[in-house]
């Protein structure tokens, strides 16, 4: 890409022991079959030579190239650990289901425990089956990590969540190839579950690291479709069970860094490359639950019925109308009715409703309007003109509950420095950067209550995701990996400094 | 009830041959225990004596009494197999859940068999496993028939179908009490998988013997659910599945008579006790198929959606306006939708639609609106109002597919003439009876296409039925089967007479 400035590494003899980031020269090269290469250098015998150090105190790390064909390689190869349904004629024109703690899962898991350990890291599993990779560096502490997720929707692509971790391990294949040594260790996480797809709470075993999840609620998490089978049971029988406690306090981080794709349409709408993520919107999901009156399609005059699914119809029809309103966003993702039989009026719905704002009080204001018309409506008043030209029925009962609740969260201003300036260094461009809000909840949200954090977004084509045709360009995925590496080491830099 | 008037039977010596229900007199009573009762009689021993064979001669059958204790402890123990939700603390109080050829459906097939075997039938099983119990009468000739269903809806009630059948039941029996021989034969059918709950075409055995439905189509439906269980496969596992060919050129009926609750609120809010049923209102059953885009809930601005739970959502909406706008019935039983997760909305929803009204013409014209308004709206066009409010989306892609058409179906005079008469007799009152369409397709309906049928309605409480709490009184079951057993005597009289 005409915007990438791509300089080829040049190696000199001048060292800097202000630099965090540090490029090992070739006779200090660690055998590929080491597992602790960091380990085995001794101060004594480590010799820095860089050309680059004056650039490196200068925040340009472009030397440290990210290898594009090996990220997008090594990406669609472990695709097939989950592998979706086919939208395309190619073979990575696949999407993905790999459900959390599902055989598939397991499989990427293992993959990612393999790779990182022969990439020079130690490997973590807490109590969530999270999954902690760190790669040591000169001094001891807490890592800077990269992080995000391998599970997938049950209908999901090949970017949400594997991107990030993906771009955590061409971090550390890039500074295995450069040799660099940072000041503390750095590390990428596999969060469990963020989907919660198949345990129904996103992002649970990074809410339990925060210790705002409890471990006991998070592991008897019981899967959706009318399976038995729990978090914790899954845990344990992929063998993910960690006997290290799930807590920030047991695996405390230095700061999470999240590259993602944006799942939305803004970046491609405006020709940018990188968004900034300085917060991620505020978001509550609801079950709404109607009882109204099973009974016999052909008997049952309108005005008789108590409708259920009438009712839910016109709620989520009407919900719509309020996010409208309100300029949020309203989604239902899940509807069951009961008994679903053709010629039996349904006497029993349930719905999701999915709500979400910029700020927490546009929720607020659109969940009060919501509750206020839902009952309404339930009892047969009309609201807007919604029941125009129709029979009036029954009263129907609506119960509203409320499953989960994320608030508006507000990332490290040192974490979103990190994030543009890197963004700036690799596009070469602030006008190909944008700050960004995130419309989705992802790890980083439970991250940034324990650490700084920040996250970077890529172009999502069409702005599609959860979606087997979701889709970034490999140049993309690239850029978005080099910021993310960049990242991680301008905060390792500011650590060393402080 | 102070309308029935309940005379106490007294037989004398007068004989007359041109009564076709005759009474026995108690020296020719026949041992219990005889499968064959009127084989045993040849004329030479036949001593007809009865005061009533003058009433007889005039319609008055009152002293065919129906044991309403012993009608319903019989349909209530059979209720044994296939219990249902529990809705009350009485015994009675649950619902039914027998599928059509399930385990519990069996065992009240194998109950029906051996019952009315007992009872001087002689049964065949068809190749849809229908079930004809036929009991002999003074002529060889097609027989008389009471029919109805034993299937339930797997949410359904304790006397949809089955208060017909053991009114079938208490006709034998008091046949038999009574020792009365009938002109022509006369029986009791069990028609299969009435309801279309399990194998998605209602009626589908009555229409394979009307020859309307071709046996190998019938045969080769599905379960729903997702199970692999065909009609045939289920026929064959449970043992019914006869080597008569289901058609009405193998087993030609006389008449079929019906006795049904009415499932609807119109006997129960006029205060009467009998509809005398004239017809079918017309009916078609569509399934509305949506595509739009799977995407996050969180990242994707309302004007990037082709939510296609949305759109299904405004279409259930208007389909109830245009129902209340043609006088017309609309209805969703079943939707389901895809992928199915809180935070994507979904790219796909599929639902079903039956739409009814009594004159064809109706149905048609309901159709054509919703045709053509669905197609406007999912194009994001506005139609009455519906999009007020709301954020203009992606367009969506909408099919509409015809799984099963119910022409209007109006009955035979002479059946309707026997019902009438029969229920102005029971109840004493013509006040007491009205004429009604039915608003629910019965075996009835095919019937009605291969030989002269009618219908007898008793009220239902509240409505209410394929729900649990469905219920029809005791009395007003012995009403009921008072009057189809009068009605199956008079139309054998009245082929006696031509």
């Amino acid at each position: 890409m005409a915007y990438l400035i791509r300089r080829s590494l040049q190696l000199h003899g001048c060292e800097s022991h202000l630099a965090t980031a540090r490029y090992l020269s070739p006779v200090n090269r660690l055998s590929p079959a080491s597992s602790r290469p960091f380990r085995l250098l001794s101060p004594k015998t480590r010799h820095y030579s860089s050309t680059r150090s004056a650039d490196v105190q200068n925040g340009d790390f472009s030397a440290l190239k990210v290898q594009q064909g090996r990220l997008m390689d090594t990406l669609h190869q472990t695709c097939a650990f989950g592998t979706g349904k086919r939208w395309g004629t190619e073979p990575t024109e696949t999407g993905m289901s790999r459900l959390a703690l599902s055989d598939s899962d397991k499989q990427a898991r293992d993959w990612f425990v393999e790779t990182t350990k022969a990439l020079g890291c130690k490997v973590t599993v807490d109590a969530m089956g999270n999954t902690f990779a760190v790669r040591p560096g000169r001094r001891e502490g807490p890592a800077t990590f990269a992080g995000s997720h391998l599970d997938t929707q049950p209908s999901g692509g090949r970017y949400d969540g594997i991107l990030g971790i993906q771009a955590g391990i061409e971090m550390l294949n890039v500074l295995k190839d450069h040799q660099v040594e940072t000041e503390f260790p750095v590390g990428v996480v596999n969060w469990t579950n963020e989907e919660g797809a198949r345990f129904p709470m996103s992002m649970s075993a990074s809410g339990v690291w925060a210790e705002d999840i409890p471990l006991e609620q998070a592991h008897n998490l019981q899967e959706v479709g009318g399976g038995s089978a729990t978090m914790k049971s899954e845990l344990e029988r992929i063998g993910y069970l960690g006997s290290v406690p799930a807590s920030y306090q047991s695996m405390p981080m230095a700061a999470h860094f999240e590259l993602h794709i944006e799942q939305g349409p803004i970046l491609e709408t405006e020709q940018q490359k990188v968004g900034v993520v300085k917060g991620v919107q505020a978001y509550k999901w609801f079950t709404i639950d109607i009882h109204g009156r099973d009974a016999h399609t052909g008997t049952t005059p309108l005005k008789s019925r108590a409708d259920a699914m009438l009712l839910a119809a016109r709620l989520i029809t009407h919900s719509h109308r309020l996010a409208t309103i309100h300029g949020a966003l309203a989604s239902t993702g899940i509807l069951t009715l009961s008994p679903g039989s053709t010629n039996t009026i349904p006497g029993h719905v349930s719905f999701t409703l999915d709500i979400r704002a910029p700020a927490d009080a546009t929720v607020e204001a659109t969940e009060a309007d919501l509750k206020r018309d839902f009952a309404a409506l339930a009892a047969g008043d009309d609201v807007d003109g919604l029941l125009a030209h129709s029979t009036p029925g029954k009263p129907l009962s609506v119960d509203f509950r409320t499953d989960f609740v994320s608030p508006a969260t507000i990332f490290h201003p040192d974490c979103i420095a990190a994030v543009r300036a890197s963004a700036e260094a690799v596009t070469g461009s602030a006008s190909l950067v944008r700050d960004m809000t995130s419309g989705a909840g992802h790890d980083s949200v439970y991250a940034s209550r324990r650490c700084p954090t920040s996250m970077i977004f890529v172009p999502s084509k069409n702005g599609v995701s959860h979606n087997p045709e979701e889709y970034t360009g490999p140049e993309d995925c690239a850029i978005g990996a080099e910021v993310l590496l960049q990242s991680v080491l301008r905060y390792d830099r500011l650590r060393a400094a402080q």
